[in-house]
């Protein structure tokens, strides 16, 4: 059985003057992955032409499957529908559905009909169209010479709706396809190298492993953890999955020591798993983080189970009249120290009557460093009532990578007091 | 005069099954950008040789510098180094500048030396090696038929150390490069559609420049804001600066009731700009966005000048105790209301002792919607002590996406409140 195989066209000057980052790939990269198409590439060109013309022709010469995003707007520097019909030889017609959805969409807003927006319902002739139930440019999925080209909007909302809606339930039917198993390790506390080591008979093992099922096994460090990916690719769905557990069984055999979760799910997911089986709440007191960690925190659907609130105490004031942090320990210590963040800690459990404070405060670059105290000295602490937890990093990176490792330090800290007191 | 153009190639499974957002093809872009190196391409394949191959051949017949990211880690899943052996006929010796750098690393970190880290050592005998102040593997630059290949590992705060110090000097010695320079302007409260209609001469205008410079109109829609962006490119940097300054004049004098800005900064940037100009302080109370707003204000540098902290009021006892809000308030009108986002602003300005404060309550979903108050519901505010204004709005994304826009139309509307109130 042949794996079916796809790339990604991104089309858009944005993505190659690094005005915009592109997230559509690896959502529709993970999509894919889960129906059981193997993205090999992913080329983004820009709003030229010949660019899109040669990549329509050198992916179509690779792969059975192109999707195509970006450049399907209102504005006069979309170019896309005009090039597709110029590689499909078609012309651009008036679509019925793709008007009457456009006029309702600006009626329902409010607004005004213009010739650009009226523009969107022309439509190439060979295309099927594509609904956008939450845009106006509807989508177009060609067929030609064997292959099947999908060309959707840049915007990654109305992208994601058309593939959820139409495009993947079309592709299911179209194409035969192989399972992709993926089963993942959270491990903490052991660097890549010395995983890796401890795993070399385990690696050697995988490519012995007999025909059609093959497994590869993946390393992705993410701050405080490490993740450990197997993924299997086989033709039958449930023998795949049998070799996959067996050797999933193995890898967490090798690491019981290190093992941290056998899921994908990031360490805000897991302290709200921890919180939500005992009960228990949460709240943060965060200097430097400015209030990061409780974003990352109530970013998981379903928080406000168990996560109360923050104090963002930038400046000492606040953390003295608002976290009760004492003007002794500030003077003696400094803001960035063990004693405040453990004062943090207390303060943030008596004012916003959680179970749990996560504290963080440190000196996260580029400026405000000393020299006891250089840029990157940083002290987070994890507490309850009982025990409080904490620990100093000296980060090396820029603002924004510090205040993100910061953040998994200190929920990673957190985790431990979770797994090592009463949860367990 | 010829543009230098390049593709960046990024190696790595995890760049095609979804697990890794490509955020180093930006941050390349925005510098090849700079350096006046037009990038025409970028191309993600997986850790096969076939496939590196193929895009290493391709790629070197369309552009004349291919940098090239990902698979330079001590695991056993990278193999970019023994393909790059292959693709450029030459074998692994040992480096002894790199195996010191590996040595004297580890040592510092207290761990000891493992063969994988010692074979980080190993490198291609005919590349130049390219230092890694901030890591072990060393990046490696190799030329061959006139075409420069610079591989670097995929790790950002490495990859972007390597360029810097190192790649993008070099790269400034043995290209010749044109000009490519950009102006922005910002534009709130007016839709892509209708600002395109109003520039539609405009734009007619810009294909008419005459050689050599030519200049590009990109529309870049950003939650609150609408960005539009002038590329330039031409032989001489002051030439396509004054072509460019003129157009730009022309676009500002067409949309004054709508421009914000006349430069590429964030919204919390120009906050900043706002707040620092008039030595004015500012604070949050936010419900539904968690510490969101919170972070993408301390998220630049120097911000405690004016931020002082947050209450996350993630809770109504929160909102009542800390912020106190009325408990009538709540129960009148609810959490999610006018009334009661005002009544934050009230709380946060006495409670942080701040000029200025913003504040946030809403449904953003998945859960929590109810028949009057659906999800998508969301009041903010933003005030002073003498002035607050309120809005709401409908939001009709997923939670990610709610979030970012709440948080944008918060701040814009203490944009507002900042330019139509005493700031002007």
């Amino acid at each position: 059985m042949e794996k079916t195989e796809a790339t990604i066209i991104t089309i858009g000057d944005e993505l190659l003057i690094g005005q915009t980052i592109d997230t559509n790939s690896a959502w529709m990269a993970t999509r894919l992955n889960e129906a059981g198409i193997w993205l090999r590439r992913r080329v983004a060109v820009g709003d030229s032409r010949e660019d899109i013309l040669q990549a329509l022709r050198e992916e179509s010469a690779k792969v059975p499957l192109i999707l195509i995003t970006g450049g399907l707007g209102p504005t006069a520097d979309d170019i896309t529908k005009d090039v597709l019909c110029e590689y499909f030889d078609t012309r651009l017609v008036w679509n019925e559905a793709a008007l009457q959805r456009v006029t309702q969409l600006l009626q329902r807003r409010g607004l005004p009909m213009l010739e650009r927006n009226r523009q969107q319902a022309l439509l190439p002739e060979a295309c099927t169209p594509v609904p956008n139930e939450r845009g106006s440019a509807p989508g177009m999925w060609f067929e030609k010479d064997g292959v099947v080209y999908v060309s959707m909007p840049g915007v990654p909302y109305e992208m994601q709706g058309m593939m959820e809606a139409t495009v993947l339930p079309r592709l299911h039917t179209r194409f035969h396809t192989p399972a992709i198993l993926h089963r993942t390790l959270l491990t903490s506390g052991m660097g890549e190298s010395f995983v890796a080591e401890r795993l070399a008979d385990f690696e050697k093992g995988l490519f012995a492993i007999p025909p059609p099922v093959s497994i590869k096994l993946a390393y992705l460090p993410d701050f405080a953890l490490l993740k450990l990916r197997l993924t299997a690719i086989g033709p039958v769905p449930a023998d795949t999955e049998a070799v996959l557990e067996r050797q999933f069984g193995q890898l967490q055999a090798l690491l019981p020591d290190i093992t941290v979760a056998t899921a994908d799910i990031t360490l805000e997911a897991l302290l709200g798993q921890l919180l939500l089986r005992n009960g228990r709440t949460l709240g943060t007191a965060e200097s430097c983080t400015g209030g990061y960690i409780a974003h990352r925190i109530t970013s998981v659907p379903g928080s406000s189970a168990y996560f109360k609130g923050s104090v963002v105490s930038y400046v000492n004031a606040v953390k003295q009249e608002v976290l009760k942090v004492g003007a002794d320990t500030l003077q003696q210590h400094g803001a960035v120290s063990e004693a405040v963040v453990r004062e943090m800690v207390t303060g943030a459990l008596a004012l916003l009557h959680t179970d749990y404070a996560i504290a963080v405060s440190g000196i996260l670059g580029p400026g405000g460093g000393t020299p006891e105290k250089p840029v990157g000295t940083v002290w987070v602490a994890a507490g309850s009532r009982d025990r409080t937890l904490a620990k100093s990093y000296h980060l090396r990176h820029d603002r924004q990578r510090n205040t993100a490792m910061a953040a998994s330090y200190a929920m990673n800290l957190l985790r431990t007091l979770l797994e090592t007191g009463e949860a367990l």
